[in-house]
């Protein structure tokens, strides 16, 4: 590639790697200061960033592909949690000098493949130096009718609780990376080891159901902290308190996070407040129960009812499977 | 501070610091997954993400507030140079476990400072652990009447050159930063350093001209990386070419930049080239000077013509106060 007038070594990186991403009119090619984004008559914004850090949130040596598609998944899942339609996202990119062009290429093209999966096209970003390491900030752009976000705040008393998906994988993935002999401890497969480890690099954000819950939910947010943090969070901003079942046969576990378990049942722990699920947990009104399993049914999202919404500003109360009350060293995962 | 039900020490950082920032109703006070922002009606949004790391764009022991200022502003540069009014920013904060609660009371209450003045307040934000140093990515968003944004790629020949302010001051500043005994080679007053190193410190986006920009530009960017690059990339961008008097006695120079480019001539370049001006460069029709001169003049803001724009897709000429065509070793500041 030949230098343009003017051209720099970012700019160089960004006609190189990031210009072929920028298709969507708004980005302007990436060749403007700012992008220009015409939003829907009647709509909302919704608007999010969330940054990860390599020795953080990813390992330095994952694959920079899948580093690519997480930075941007964490960040379409709160989109989906909130009801919204991904409009395009801003990529802000801190670069150690240590960074090749074999990882950029492949940086790219997984956030390029994720950007047409979810519709999110790449609208603007900046690219810096960093004598740290690799630090990933997007900011994702969504858009609902006015006034339709569902929020954190509206759960009622007699809402029922579900979850998509299946909690814990991620952190055990995580646990896997840290403690090689916890694959042979508990008994799992190659296959069954490699699903946990693909679910802590890559999350799969459930934006396929945010029409769901935008018709049929009170409350919902997505589950990144841990199930058990979270949802109580959900509880607080609403006033509300739950009962949640949470037992290893209650929760909705993968059968390799079911084989950890029993093997190891202290680990439940872990994966009720573990992070790193990118599930949705929500609250419906009982009203709205079957039309929602009905419309989740039809993505295909697998959907787990855990628990229904009290009265009183308790904490919710976590049951294992013989009805007793849980108790957690932390609620939540947190870095600080 | 008493823990609330759920919380972990990224959200006691938020309700300590941030929190009070939030007060506008799109951010719902920071405890929901995103900001929920109405935009009004018949207008296109205006987005921009631009993040500064410590060590690389401001020094470690740079005052927290100026940091926190320096951080937003490189933002608002960008929607004033577009034409854009500021509606709110989202902010992604990488910390390293150093960072005390002294830094973080200050860095916060720079930031609510220029929110207010600026009418830019903060929507929402991602606070994160780091082993490298303090980054710091905001998004601002901005908006203007849907089809008004002042492009790069707008300018004809003909057309005038004008830039705000004064060039090179935050370049001088760095030099004074890194060199002890550039203040007295220069012969600069303790006061005219100090202006020199504020500039670096704290830039002054010009939003106040964002209007006068929209109503009689047709092009225009803010300088970042050094007006010769930069506007060299604004002509490339609009496919023309340009004529511009750079001389030190024809650029707009603060007295302090004066008085270091009297004792040491070669350091010109630097002025010309060595970025984070944040004024804006910009052409106008020459049916709309006059109106855009009396524009500005009444925002107070300092505005200089330089030059014309001229036909042809050579890159422009920048010419010395004796007509010659200068050249430069590189043309833009860049950290690649």
């Amino acid at each position: 590639m030949t230098k343009r007038a003017g051209q720099t070594g970012e700019d160089e990186i960004i006609a190189r790697y990031f210009r072929p991403l920028a298709k969507h009119p708004a980005a302007l090619g990436l060749i403007d200061d700012c992008a220009a984004l015409a939003v829907p008559p009647g709509s909302e914004l919704v608007l999010k960033t969330d940054a990860i850090v390599g020795g953080v949130h990813f390992f330095p040596d994952d694959p920079a592909d899948k580093v690519a598609q997480k930075a941007l998944r964490v960040n379409l899942s709160d989109l989906a949690a909130k009801g919204a339609k991904p409009e395009g996202f801003l990529l802000a990119l801190a670069l150690p000098k240590e960074i090749e062009a074999n990882w950029l290429k492949a940086f790219a093209r997984g956030l390029g493949k994720d950007a047409e999966a979810f519709g999110c096209p790449l609208l603007g970003g900046d690219t810096d130096r960093t004598p740290g390491p690799v630090t990933i900030a997007i900011t994702a752009i969504g858009t609902l009718p006015r006034g339709s976000m569902v929020l954190r705040s509206g759960a009622q008393p007699d809402d029922r609780v579900f979850v998509t998906g299946t909690i814990g994988d991620a952190a055990l993935g995580l646990v896997l990376r840290q403690d090689a002999a916890a694959a042979a401890r508990w008994g799992l497969s190659r296959r069954q080891a490699k699903h946990l480890n693909e679910r802590y690099l890559v999350p799969q954000p459930r934006n396929t159901i945010a029409e769901a819950l935008r018709q049929h939910a009170s409350a919902a947010m997505d589950v990144s902290d841990g199930l058990v943090g979270d949802f109580t969070k959900l509880c607080a901003a609403s006033g509300v308190s739950a009962e949640i079942e949470v037992g290893a046969t209650q929760i909705p576990l993968s059968v390799a996070a079911f084989h950890a378990v029993t093997a190891e049942p202290a680990i439940l722990e872990r994966v009720l407040t573990g992070g790193d699920d990118y599930e949705i947990v929500c609250t419906v009104p009982p009203k709205n129960r079957g039309w929602f399993k009905a419309a989740v049914a039809k993505t295909g999202v697998p959907l787990t009812e855990i628990g229904v919404v009290t009265k009183g500003t308790a904490s919710p109360r976590f049951l294992d499977a013989s009805g007793k009350t849980m108790s957690f060293k932390k609620l939540s995962f947190s870095h600080f």
